[in-house]
């Protein structure tokens, strides 16, 4: 496992240089056909990533945003998002970042977040989960009311708004514009819950080892493990003793 | 105006300093009437804040988010929000900021905005606008569609979600969780719409010069010049021109 390790910081090391050199910077935007902006960044990143995947271990299978599916030899893959978060990307916000991850199957065995600009890493392997290469944990939270929670847009639950409104009134307090910089904060113990929705693989794949490595709880809204087939909606929890009392704010009918 | 600039400056760094010693560490969450996270960083900051006015600059009026009015011997204003975007700081995110004015009656004499994790400033006096001490200017955006949007929470708009959708649909994107943060960006020319509501003097006093000096429009939602008694609706363009495609996206029957 440490080889992975090692090749996770690597990559996120090449991403980070590619994306600080076009931070804030005039770019081209190429459109796609979701209409997201997707930067020439985000694209230079994953064919990066992908040449040095290929050099380094072409057996392996990747998954990436911007170029698909390279499918695996040997029951390992690795899911690449370049730059999650192109929106605060876009808008020269430093809470996007590059999500790496390596799963076996459906078992998550590594995840990374990078956040180049403020230079932020956490990194979630075999049971400890790190921040900057200092370990930490979820914290403890064990009532809704207490809670913080956090999304990333209103517009990702497709009109069904009790759903962040459920959240937005009965817990705490709720930010937004969260990406993958909150599940960092979630897994740092700093917050405690991350709802989220129409997500795609490579947005929650890295998510996943994280989150659990730092002893947090994170699966789709019926409490099932994400795989690289589930849906698209996260709910990931800094204290997993919090989730009966999430149950009900999951329904959009609540 | 030399002198006032300075002083900013000056209450801006001794703010960072106690924000700094605050940031992400453990801390007592005191609740206030409207629920919102209030921490005694935000406390001890205005504290500070406003002693280096009384002593300084006695005969000054003071316009702060926690302890009030002190009213004005010589028609000048101090407006402060020791931390705009509390419930980013709360979760540890760097994209709060301390919001610093000084207001002459209904004009606005300046304005700074301080991210001090991440040592960034804004400061709008005289018909310039800086980011750390260099000149910006926000930029040209001609087209709505062209247009990068974003606000804080669609919670803001107190169930009026047409205001927030007519941005999210006809935009060419829009993010969230933007705080004064991301009025420091539209002036860089980073981003090109800010649409708030539900504001405290305390909360765009600041805003109006950043966004103005820089070459933007500030306004609220009927066009008029904000002054420290308008009703909290706020719209920011990056570039002026942009205001009549703005005007139908800003009824919520739209």
């Amino acid at each position: 496992m440490q080889e992975f390790v090692t090749f996770a910081k690597r990559m996120a090391d090449a991403a980070g240089e590619i994306i600080r050199a076009h931070y804030r910077k005039p770019f081209e935007i190429i459109s796609k056909s979701d209409a997201s902006p997707v930067t020439v960044a985000d694209r230079s990143v994953e064919e990066r990533l992908r040449t040095m995947i290929e050099d380094m271990r072409p057996e392996d299978g990747i998954l990436g945003e911007e170029f698909g599916i390279k499918p695996s030899k040997n029951g390992l893959t690795w899911v690449i998002d370049p730059i999650d978060g192109t929106k605060s990307f876009v808008i020269g916000r430093p809470t996007f970042g590059t999500l790496i991850a390596l799963w076996e199957g459906d078992t998550p065995l590594l995840g990374l977040i990078d956040q180049p600009i403020s230079k932020e890493r956490w990194l979630g392997a075999e049971g400890v989960t790190t921040y900057n290469d200092m370990p930490v944990r979820t914290r403890r939270c064990t009532s809704i009311k207490a809670a913080c929670s956090a999304s990333t847009t209103p517009a990702m639950f497709n009109g069904e708004d009790a759903l962040w409104r459920n959240f937005d009134k009965q817990t705490k307090m709720m930010a937004w514009g969260g990406d993958c910089y909150m599940y960092g904060l979630l897994a740092s113990g700093f917050m405690d819950i991350c709802v989220e929705a129409s997500l795609s693989p490579y947005d929650f794949a890295a998510l996943v080892p994280v989150v659990q490595n730092a002893g947090g709880w994170i699966s789709d809204y019926e409490g099932r493990a994400l795989t690289l087939k589930s849906e698209g909606r996260v709910i990931a929890l800094g204290d997993p003793d919090l989730w009966p009392q999430v149950v009900p704010l999951l329904k959009s009918s609540a």
